[in-house]
């Protein structure tokens, strides 16, 4: 084995980066999120990186993977799942102690288990030692893949109600309130000038049923035939769901997650033809026999840092095909480091059925020197080395100073906290919330 | 990209391979059986290598593929299912009427449809493009898998009931013939020897059950503790499958393929507690979702060929692992080249359960310089660029030769036909035969 390969060294750098007042049921993103880049350097002076989620519980896990990956080859990427069970046993407690210490935004990304939050963490591992093996060989990530096999990859409109500032500070754009059927077509109409994107998602659970249902037969008529999806993060009842179902079956693609666990979805779906797609009732691979034999999803929406890589990745892809089982993308925040691992993986997997989910518009900042641009609601896939980004360390040093300057209420991710700067008496829905 | 990686030329050898008298419910191997290897060559001048199956029916599917590989990189697998779908579909026709045309023999092998021909001509590609694309930037296989996550494979002794020599003509080897319980102990003696393999599979389906049993009884005897299998080739009815199942259960690792089809299998699993393993219910990713919902297979034996190449075996073992059924490897006559790509692609499955299948002691010729080694019954992976071979030209041409002057005879596997020459009656048995 070439030793240039051998890994040298593992940065970890937590971040915080800017996020809009963007609304979902649980209620607000705050004005930063937490993010944690990995960056892997190679004895032969190359340095990969890789992203992903920054709150403590993952910040926890990350430092003894890291030390223990220093003389591993970056090619060996199989191996960290092993690895990463061995060395993060103390640690998993300490971050099963973060996760479960506050309120669980975390609900938004399914269930939080400890094998979970390993996974996401080792995600970060292998994308960083993907991009580095990459560069040096001269070959883009999806080559180490087994090669694209298409070009560009699209993408939908991640549409959300929102507010138009942050109640308390955090930075401002120009994008405007969001809070009813005119703003969220208004929303589409930039997302679509601006991006070129031709289907729709919008982000629910944050009104009552009738309201988004009014946004999205908005979407419609301004955008007669496009895919449009409504997402409420399974705030509705099976009976609210059905009903929604019903309303909108002429125009909806799909609809995400709309009830909550595999039973209730599972009832969804057996009372209505849209198609159930999900990020939360199938996000580990424990959990797709059970929904599968149920029926209770006809899409996955895969999330390469949940599912614990690329190659993970891929492997459910290839069991979504086996099983007749439609799939596209989830999106948390993120940056320009994951989404251009998502494109990677995305182009070389036959069965993406849709076009993906990205909050990526919604980043003003980025930790990459050249910000990915949608052309036509496509990206085209890079065959540059690598993932094909370059890191930029000033935009790194400063976004991790504000990580570090914070006094601690930013570093998990907690839309119920931000949203009672706003309503102080805000309480996490219970449960179907409608 | 690199044009170092583009694809200059493809070169398809199909050979004769000599194969001992080795006994199955169809039939008995014929002296020599027929193997097609493809060579892929860089426009950086670098050759990698790959075998699959030689009757003409995959003959037939390979000129079209080859042909379109030409121009595109070596690191572009996952393309190569929709170019052969793209480019075979004449030339498929003609492969099933070539495969329809004669006594089943791939019967042994499970459904015989036109997009299993396929993959498995695929695969011969796919593996001579990764022996390519490893030779050219210096990684072994196993590192364009993801990295292995094992340094060596355990193999498993694959005994047969089997004659002293071929009826007529063809090469004699000195085991000698193996019809009774003391002929397979002392097969079992010898392979477990010069081998050192402690698993032990006896290939059934050829004398009466509890002639079988005795055998089966015998090696338990002779080697306490180790882990048995009986595969008859679905020869049997449930009945008498649950019957064997009884009379060996303390012994058994696995029962494979003891009855034909997912509903037999599946009514055989609900009796018995021993495990049933599959080389023939489930050998596509079709037949997956009813086998599994039905739980007819417990372990399913993966082969790269019927699979599509390397990157699907990972698949399957993903899907295998989601659902907790087992996984191993299937193994027909096969020569070096598809022995170092199993061992590759086995070093980087996590859940890889049991001990694999080889026919490889049983074949004395090869097409490699240096001939593969078990040390106790193990394979050591190779960490050399590629697969780690290297193609014996003269060796190659001597085979290729043989093929050439055979007079047709030879060029389809038809172990039937090779049983008439001992007993002219003798036709394909009935299903269940027992
Ligand atoms: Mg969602
Ligand atoms: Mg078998």
């Amino acid at each position: 084995m070439d030793t240039t390969l051998l890994i040298d060294e593992v940065r970890l750098t937590p971040i915080l980066i800017a996020d809009p007042p963007l609304l979902n049921t649980q209620g607000v993103h705050q004005p930063y999120t937490p993010r944690l880049v990995v960056e892997v350097v190679t004895r032969g002076g190359v340095t990969g990186v890789g992203e992903t989620y920054g709150d403590s519980a993952y910040l926890a896990l990350a430092p003894p993977l890291a030390a223990a990956l220093r003389g591993r080859p970056v090619s060996d990427v199989n191996g960290l799942f092993a690895l990463a069970d061995e060395v993060c046993g103390d640690s998993r407690a300490a971050g099963e102690r973060a996760a479960g210490a506050r309120v669980d935004a975390g609900g938004l990304r399914g269930v939080q288990t400890s094998d979970k939050l390993r996974l996401s963490v080792v995600s970060g591992f292998e994308v960083a030692c993907l991009d580095a093996l990459g560069k040096t060989l001269g070959l883009p990530v999806h080559a180490l893949l087994g090669g694209k096999v298409r070009d560009r990859v699209e993408y939908s409109a991640y549409l959300f109600y929102r507010w138009a500032a942050h109640p308390d500070g955090g930075e401002r754009d120009d994008w405007g309130a969001a809070l009813d059927p005119a703003g969220v077509v208004a929303q589409a109409r930039r997302f679509a000038r601006a991006y070129g994107f031709s289907s729709f998602k919008l982000k629910g659970g944050v009104f009552p049923p009738d309201q988004e249902i009014a946004a999205v037969r908005a979407l419609a008529e301004a955008f007669p035939g496009r895919p449009l999806r409504l997402d409420p993060n399974g705030a509705w009842s099976v009976e609210t769901s059905l009903y929604v179902a019903e309303q909108l079956k002429d125009v909806l693609e799909y609809l995400e997650d709309p009830a909550s666990g595999t039973g209730p979805m599972a009832a969804v779906a057996a009372g209505t033809d849209v198609p159930l797609a999900t990020n939360m009732c199938v996000t580990t691979l424990a959990e797709i026999p059970e929904a599968f034999a149920r029926d209770a999803v006809q899409v996955v929406l895969s999330d390469h840092h949940y599912w614990g890589g690329l190659h993970r990745t891929r492997e459910l892809a290839g069991i979504c095909r086996t099983f007749g089982v439609g799939l596209s993308m989830h999106s948390n925040t993120h940056l320009g480091i994951s989404l251009a691992a998502m494109t990677h993986v995305a182009a070389t997997v036959p069965n993406l059925d849709y076009a993906c989910d990205s909050h990526y518009p919604w980043q003003s900042e980025d930790v990459i020197t050249t910000r990915h641009v949608f052309e036509d609601g496509h990206l085209t896939v890079r065959d540059a080395p690598g993932l094909g980004v370059e890191l930029d360390r000033d935009r790194l040093a400063a976004l991790h100073r504000r990580w570090l300057d914070d006094d601690g209420t930013m570093r998990e991710r907690d839309d119920a906290a931000a949203m009672r700067k706003a309503e102080p008496g805000w309480a996490t829905p219970p449960i179907p919330r409608w």
